[in-house]
């Protein structure tokens, strides 16, 4: 129990849309106040351009957040609370980087660039450098020499580090002859709390570098200048400015300066964690361990291992989008997988179905427009759930209809982002919830998928858990995706189990648990719900996704060329 | 112009749900009155079942709508026009086969079997034959010596003569028992008005015995009794009591009978011509001529052409469903292909996109159940205007989504009613209008296909001209459909082209024309519409045409399986 005398851990969990703010007990993991706060010039759509998939975020935005947020929290709290605060850990969204100065100030923080989106954070899900992640990925192939991709699934992303540096760089000569160097959002974050954003002695995040600035510590750290220089000549010198050292996140980036301490109620000098990303720490507050698959559900998924050093040791895992030695828990190698959508596709089909609400249905006449928009969007919202209702009576041995879940590309097994959706052994009489359970059958195929890669290369899957909006809105989805996986699937408790594992890093930090796991058996969340697969259901998707994968293989070609 | 001295003649089509009566102009095909009547116990529900794909007519129907429909038209005209009635065609559909007794007589209107479905017409379709149709082919497949089906494109079906016949005669013993021999409803018509319904010497319509029956020259009419016998002991003798020689519809079945000529307010004596099946005679009326693809577009097509009996002779024009010298215009070789699907899948999609009003909507708060109900009835009938609308602005060049359009299998070319639809090519971007172009532009490959079959098997196309409901609702799928064909298509004027045929075979019968040709040229419809196919769009459909058969052929086996 939290006592009044128990000391605190504040975890921050940066999100897309808003920072979160959670305090937890150091000695039970229990959630005590949370505060969400919104990043105010994003939401007014500003430096943005979703039509050309450029996504920027103001380091202000998450300035001012974080400050609303944490003392928003502490307010819900005795007001002895922000004093009993023993150490803060932090999470972002990445990869999300920013060009510096040479004090590790983003650019958009100095004179002259305040509004310019190249020198603010590019967003996990920027696509403007997609010419420029092409031309990583051939240079790597023409590369005699060893394969910098090949821990990060051998392809590299336009999401991802060099990618987004490397368009910078490009598109805007003004950033590139100011930047000094670059930083993660979660290199950034930690380094600003505790006054050490020199981008030379920066504590770097081990999670951001390994995952997607290809750094790894078979060729010292990040890829040689040679290598970048052929990639393109503007990136000659900065691997000099960057760094050769990334850290865990169990270590301290320093003490919280007096400013800072003072701007959010907290003491000054209590540790602040290394960063790492959402999905990393969200694991580890999730409950990761050996041999359990974590996995993130949402509009896509991420599905997170950890497994021993001395089992995997440098042998890549194929077909797997990233592999990190300490990138989730230190000591143990972090395997990232993923569905690039998941919850997505429901909500295609949704937005298909609604067209009609959307586009005949307000010329109607003789009801009132304003009654037919509260119509179409109450059908929208309950839409999903009714489809699920009417889907859950079909017998799947008596349905013809299966897809394919490509709708996004493919994360893994073997990333592959010109993959395509597919809905095949369509008849006159395929109606919506049938239609639906084959893209419910599909994205739980999906995820079978990832796991049978993982145990094929050697990795075994004893354990789910689940986590996300998709797995805590729970039912349908995940009786199905429980019945095709042929596995139970826990449901982690808590909401906010990506702030509750920053929490924990944070924890660990400040030296008040000798590890992440000890951490982890006292903070990390338990499970407040439990799929078990049916057995004869499960026997029958044994068979019904070897038709998925046959389905797939003959369309794979088909589909890239489109 | 139909003075008032002019001969007249009557055109009657006997649809699924109702008989049309149309009078037309000897001379010149003008159209001057027309009447549609019911089927009263059809539209009551009696003696089908839809659940179980049983679909039978009471030939009282047949009796009562026929008198209804010709009194009613004849009243719409000066008293005098009922005497100046020259001659009377007839159509049906088909394969709609009924037992009848020694005198012609369907069981139905002979005492003890008035209200047995099994002695009444098996309409075209019923499925309740499906593993007879089995039987046919099996014993078709094993048989060493000629292949009866070669000419009806080598898969016998469910839906017709001897799978009906095989059908009724096993599930019912007192059908069995009593049934003398079989007739077509379009063989019953013209020797019902003409007092010629004796079975051993009816006239059989050369349409209903090439295209069902397995009648061919080639082997002396229907196949022999020793082949029936191995289909079903039950079927010894049968042939005997059927037919050997068949009859094309310039042919006269007699003359009206006086009490039929009371019925009906004509003269007595008046030739009724040989019947046939609705999409043959439709085809004339239409305007088919050499090379030129009479394309009948509604829920599903006919595709017919006919082709010169030399060129074809006894050649097997492969994948192709049927092939009968004589069966649309005498002295030809009438060929029938067809798509399973057309209209149908959209209104498929209609459906599909219809769920959320139909099945969440009238749950909704706020609203009355009776304006969501109209609002979800009028949302249904504009929908596919909506959507052909949006779909129209969608350049079929930046689009992924490519479609099968074998929702309700495929008929040609080379039929297989195992196959089913596909979607291919989703993104999260795939909107409804974009998914709705993809499926007319499947339905339309689906078109080409069959030509390119009708061209490879060498019966050349130079001329396309579409009849029927979504022919003549036009606009965006038709225009579709020509930039996919690559060729113009005309749009047959007239609303009644299937009645305007059939008075197309009266006037031949009654000598008014010395062939149907000649007939044609004064009596069949023009044409109200051209589609001309857009010169780019076509250039490139020619390459997308390649995709969609990569993509069918990718799927065929896979879909067949499911």
């Amino acid at each position: 129990m939290a006592q009044g005398s128990d000391r605190l851990i504040i975890g921050i969990d940066y999100g897309t849309d808003s920072v979160r703010c959670l305090v937890v007990g150091a000695s039970d993991g229990k959630e005590l106040a949370t505060e969400v706060a919104p990043y105010k010039r994003w939401k007014a759509g500003k430096y943005s351009d979703p039509a050309s998939n450029r996504f920027r975020q103001h380091p202000l935005d998450y300035i001012e957040s974080l400050q609303a947020a944490v003392t928003g929290a502490l307010a819900k709290l005795p007001k002895s609370a922000g004093g009993r605060v023993a150490a803060i850990g932090i999470d972002t969204t990445g990869s999300t980087p920013c060009a510096v100065d040479r004090s590790g100030t983003p650019l958009a923080l100095t004179k002259g660039f305040e509004e310019n989106p190249n020198a603010m954070f590019v967003l996990w899900k920027d696509h403007t450098a997609v010419k420029e992640a092409e031309r990583v990925n051939s240079v790597s192939r023409g590369w005699g020499g060893t394969d910098f991709t090949k821990y990060a699934g051998g392809v590299y992303s336009s999401e991802w580090f060099w990618s987004k540096i490397l368009h910078v760089l490009s598109e805007d000569p003004k950033v590139r002859a100011r930047a000094f160097s670059w930083v993660e959002h979660c290199d950034w974050m930690p380094a600003l709390l505790t006054g050490t954003t020199d981008p030379l002695t920066m504590k770097r995040s081990r999670c951001a570098a390994g995952h997607k600035a290809l750094w790894h510590a078979e060729w010292g750290g990040l890829p040689p200048d040679e290598f970048l220089v052929r990639v393109d000549p503007r990136l000659r010198g900065l691997r000099e400015r960057l760094y050769s050292e990334s850290q865990t996140s169990d270590k301290s980036a320093g003490g919280l300066t007096g400013e800072w301490a003072k701007k959010l109620g907290l003491k000054a000098g209590i540790p602040v964690a290394v960063g790492a990303f959402d999905a990393h720490m969200g694991a580890v507050g999730g409950g990761i361990t050996e041999k359990t698959l974590l996995k993130i559900m949402g509009t896509s998924t991420c599905d997170m291992m950890i497994a021993d050093e001395r089992s995997v040791g440098s042998k890549c895992i194929a077909g797997i989008c990233g592999q990190v030695d300490g990138s989730i828990v230190p000591g143990m190698v972090g395997l990232e997988a993923g569905q690039s959508a998941f919850g997505d596709v429901y909500a295609w089909f949704r937005e298909l179905l609604c067209w009609p609400l959307q586009a005949v249905a307000p010329s109607a006449r003789g009801l009132p427009k304003a009654g037919i928009a509260a119509l179409g969007s109450d059908v929208g919202s309950r839409l999903l759930d009714a489809l699920a209702e009417a889907a859950e009576k079909i017998d799947p041995a008596q349905s013809s209809v299966i897809a394919l879940d490509w709708l996004n590309g493919r994360r893994t097994p073997f990333a592959d982002q010109t993959l395509k959706g597919a809905i095949a052994g369509l008849t006159l009489g395929s109606s919506a919830p049938r239609v639906y359970r084959a893209l419910v059958e599909a994205t739980a195929y999906g995820s079978r998928a990832i796991i049978e890669q993982f145990k094929a290369q050697g990795v075994g899957v004893s354990e789910i858990i689940a986590m996300g909006g998709v797995a805590k809105k729970g039912g349908f989805v995940m009786r199905v995706t429980a019945d095709v996986l042929g596995m139970p699937i826990k449901v982690a408790a808590s909401e906010q189990c990506v702030a509750l594992g920053a929490g924990i890093f944070g924890a660990v930090a400040a030296g008040i648990y000798p590890s992440v796991r000890e951490a982890q058996k006292k903070m990390a969340s338990g499970y407040d719900a439990k799929y078990v697969p049916d057995r004869k259901r499960a026997a029958l998707y044994n068979s019904l996704y070897k038709r998925y994968l046959d389905l797939g293989g003959r369309l794979e070609p088909f589909l890239r060329a489109l």
